[in-house]
């Protein structure tokens, strides 16, 4: 391509200050380093993630940056070693490396590389960023940064994955799909013929009930304290919805009434640390395995001795467990099977400029009281009857979107 | 025999009060109902759990209960329905029960049952209780009571044991030895090659040692604030000893050092909160395993849920996840087999009327400061290097037994 070999210039949405809008820029992306792969974007999706990092996160020193990380687009340009790739291959950038070669990706148990941390969304990654903007360097969010037309990935976090593949549909499986459809299916091993529980209906609990169906439980009781989602749940293969707010007990009891004594799997898909201490009480005491899927790094999550020690397991979920560049391009086989859903999580489509819209998509319906993150879909202490102490602090979180795709790029 | 049908009148070490030293003293135990079966101890190990309901538990109604759960005797009358048992037969009395009937009981997955709660340790067996001392009920400890010449137990909790088991030893499987063995056997199931920890060095944390060492693991780190037991630990299997009191840094970083970023599997054995975080800690991020065995109900444990999330995962395990009445007899075996050690924990032995001075043996060394429970070998934040602040709570609990057992009957 012409631009091969040069530094590109292009729009990105900048985050320049944490709890600021994004605003339109013009950036500089310098050409690829030898294990390097210079992608343009075709299609990008907000995830929850994005605005917990400009809204909710605590890292405000690591700013201005171009946040985005659920993406898909086409290879413009690679480094001088990259073979693997080539310009024209359709890709979807990765947030975890997988290098092949280190002792995690060399082991089945994990889904960690020891190249570079998770995201590598630090100091030293916005040391060595080669995006800049009116001079300044520009972190690239997670690794990617794809509110913008191009962006800079190592050939190590890229999946390469069907030419027939619509990248303004696969671009959710760069994370949110992968994400709760592996927590399923990866994490915990749902068993055919299990009884399920999801705790929060967004993209990534959604992804999670999908993929308990796929795994072949019989039950699959969908939690949230929005309505509009019953409706959603089923079709994604929800048997049950319960509503916190329509209960005068706590939802671990709820459940285990409705479950003789809990459920064989749970997942919280919120990232509430009273939600993951709900999913692992809604879990049966002698088997029931509770997944975190949710994320938020505020709080410590914390739960009785006994929960455990009478046999529940509590575990945690990355990325769904997939490898990453093993796993985008079998999800997107999936899909292009018609074996799993992309579509039907994609509400609202936007372009690149509009992205604050979509932020405020994912925000809207949202009441937010001091003292509590409004990370919480599903939210909180109260309303799921634990203490009525902290009724005061409710957060109801209604996102009008599930997932709102900016179309970047012409394919 | 001639006290068949009969109440039987013998002596018990009995708690009238929370807190309180045990008194000798005659009790009343009634003959066995249809599906019962009455035990003549002879020997009763001492457990921290008994330590704790004395002096640490909250439920200060429970008494007066005779303590003691850790222990083998012979089958002295048998109710109308029991067929499974004999007089003279050799038992271990159980304190959770296996019906081989309910859902529990059939799967694989857990050692809970469903009839009837662990230990049956609650009003309501209160109420039930048909043994009396001065006219009152007393409880019976964990639905056992063994410092007592008799107990009264439901078959479904009496597993029965090869005649040529020396009972004042194979009574530590009734507790110790089959939850720290079976913790790393069974719960974690320790792979071969792999690197262990085990926190605290107890009865418990020896027996979970030896459960790595059988299961073939290659390094089994041993942790613990008392230096006497660095060398008691070599005796069943570690391979490397590291007092928290020596270290300039936080015992996780200590052990990620030693191991390359963290365990394959850990263990608490203490009882402690915070040493459990610890213990997750202490894992390796991307498929470590920690399985919290020491028990505590006055705290939630905690940590971040990072820490979950990149892939560890939290169990417990209750008896060491053994089915009671099958796993105690294979225990037994395994004993008399030389496949396990047994004798080595065996540090004192006294007459049941020296109940008290065993209590003394195992609190002897601790000092006792305010806001931290004292069920705290291992303990605590300040000298994990965890939180500077709490210096002033550090609690050393250096138990000069490690386990003693109680001559109570003749075999």
């Amino acid at each position: 391509m012409a631009t091969a070999g040069k530094v590109i210039k292009c729009k990105a949405a900048v985050a320049w200050e944490y709890g600021k809008p994004l605003v339109t820029e013009e950036i500089e992306v310098a050409p690829p380093e030898a294990d390097e792969v210079r992608i343009k974007i075709v299609a990008t999706a907000l995830c929850h993630t994005d605005l917990y990092h400009l809204f909710e996160g605590m890292e405000t020193e690591l700013f201005p940056t171009i946040l985005g990380h659920e993406s898909a687009g086409i290879v413009e340009s690679v480094g001088s070693s990259v073979t693997e790739f080539q310009p024209g291959d359709k890709v979807i950038p990765l947030f975890i490396n997988q290098c092949r070669e280190c002792r995690f990706c060399r082991s089945p148990k994990t889904n960690l590389c020891d190249k570079g941390p998770i995201g590598a969304h630090d100091k030293l990654a916005f040391e060595k960023s080669r995006i800049t903007c009116k001079g300044k360097k520009v972190l690239p969010f997670m690794g990617i940064g794809s509110f913008s037309e191009y962006v800079l990935m190592k050939q190590i976090a890229v999946a390469k994955i069907d030419p027939a593949a619509p990248l303004d549909k696969v671009c959710l499986i760069g994370c949110a799909i992968s994400t709760g459809f592996g927590a399923a299916v990866n994490t915990a091993k749902v068993e055919a013929g299990s009884t399920c529980a999801v705790f929060g209906l967004g993209a990534v609990g959604l992804a999670a009930v999908m993929g308990c169906k796929f795994a072949g439980a019989e039950r699959i009781i969908a939690v949230d304290t929005n309505p509009k989602r019953a409706e959603t749940a089923k079709v994604f293969g929800a048997t049950d919805f319960v509503n916190p707010k329509d209960q005068n007990k706590p939802i671990h009891q709820v459940l285990a009434e409705m479950t003789n004594g809990g459920v064989d799997y749970s997942f919280e898909c919120v990232g509430n640390v009273e939600v993951m201490r709900s999913a692992l009480e809604s879990c049966n005491p002698g088997w029931g395995v509770s997944v975190i899927v949710g994320w938020t790094n505020r709080h410590d999550f914390a739960a009785r001795p006994i929960q455990l020690i009478v046999g529940r397991t509590w575990k945690g979920s990355l990325f769904g467990g997939f490898k990453s560049k093993d796993g985008v391009p079998e999800m997107v086989r999936a899909y292009l099977q018609k074996k799993i859903k992309v579509d039907e999580f994609i509400t609202h489509s936007k372009t690149l400029a509009q992205v604050n819209e979509g932020f405020e998509l994912m925000k809207s319906g949202q009441r937010h009281v001091y003292g509590i993150t409004p990370s919480s879909l599903l939210h909180c202490k109260s309303y799921l009857g634990l203490n009525d102490k902290t009724k005061s602090k409710i957060v109801f979180c209604f996102c009008s979107s599930i997932r709102t795709v900016l179309n970047v790029s012409s394919e």
